[in-house]
């Protein structure tokens, strides 16, 4: 299998991660790039970093821009939108069954399913109802996947991929590699996809 | 005179307001949005919202990607820059001529000329000799504007300026507002000039 083109970092759970989860598949198809989905969760990041949580909650002034922001960008791109009643909402349980879906064809579905569902249409996601219940609109075995996600090998690789994007040097998400050159941020998804392109001629 | 399409905040000592000081002359022209350019200090604003400093010098991991992404975005643009050794660099004379030459025809190029010494050379920028040498360089009476920025009716104007953008809302530079709506941070330049565009029709 030829390496990916461009690594795709996210966080179920963050604002920024959603608009790419949703704009990315199309938007490499587009570009010719394959894109490998790498899940994992910001928070232990931010807290080796000894930021006391998403820099929109703990700098009060910019959280609050921030939703005008998503409101906007989420027009822009024709992306579902309703501001959350709870930001940051916990996306383990969700994150878990991504990690465990990361070779499986289903997986970008069921990411956009999850935030569509939390950034879409404000309800939880990290509860197993929550997640069976959306396993199965993907016709997907749910009680097998939710079992699995849930053993203790699967509980390593998150915990792997967490200590990898710590490694990485990554500070927020979404974030984007080609090679090693990083992009931090949605608005930096298209640079990402021609440096990528700019690396592998076809 | 009828009122600006929109506003354009911006620090003189700022590196993301590099970016747009350069872009924005010729991207308001392309989508015939008339610019209203109001320099003021950032600093302040980040003290009294208790930050203590840029957040990108505030958040070291953060700090050591900007340089790479300036980097990358200068080439993107076809914007000099060498990265300064002197961060964030002092710019407060030059940010009272600014003020100064709010509403004279010069006003723009004097900013992409300090701008330039300090983000394109690696020069200061907040010395008379500097400030002299540029004005000249722009073919402007330069001993006289040096005197006027800083009697004191100039140095309110400036202080003014700075208590308006923190009224305003303002958090970080640059920051563009259509009417009352706020646009932070280079990479809404072109979502800004839209939403000018959309609110007047002409």
């Amino acid at each position: 299998m030829p390496s990916p083109d461009l690594e795709f970092w996210f966080d179920l759970a963050s604002n920024y991660s959603y608009l790419s989860v949703m704009r990315i598949e199309a938007a490499a198809q587009h570009a010719d790039v394959s894109v490998q989905w790498r899940p994992f969760l910001i928070g232990p990041v931010f807290e080796a970093l000894g930021w006391e949580g998403p820099p929109f909650v703990v700098q009060k002034e910019k959280g609050a821009y921030v939703w005008r922001d998503m409101l906007r960008q989420c027009r822009k791109y024709g992306i579902p939108w309703q501001q959350p009643t709870v930001f940051p909402r916990r996306a383990v349980l969700p994150t878990r069954i991504a990690v465990l879906g990361a070779d499986e064809p289903w997986m970008p579905a069921w990411c956009r399913a999850i935030m569509t569902r939390n950034y879409g249409e404000d309800r939880e996601v990290d509860t197993p109802d929550a997640v069976i219940e959306v396993l199965e609109q993907l016709g997907l075995p749910a009680q097998r996947i939710v079992e699995d996600a849930l053993a203790e090998p699967n509980r390593q690789r998150l915990r792997d991929a967490t200590r990898e994007a710590r490694e990485r040097g990554i500070f927020g998400a979404p974030t984007f590699f080609v090679d090693n050159e990083m992009f931090w941020g949605n608005d930096r998804l298209e640079d990402a996809l021609e440096a990528a392109c700019a690396r592998a001629p076809r």
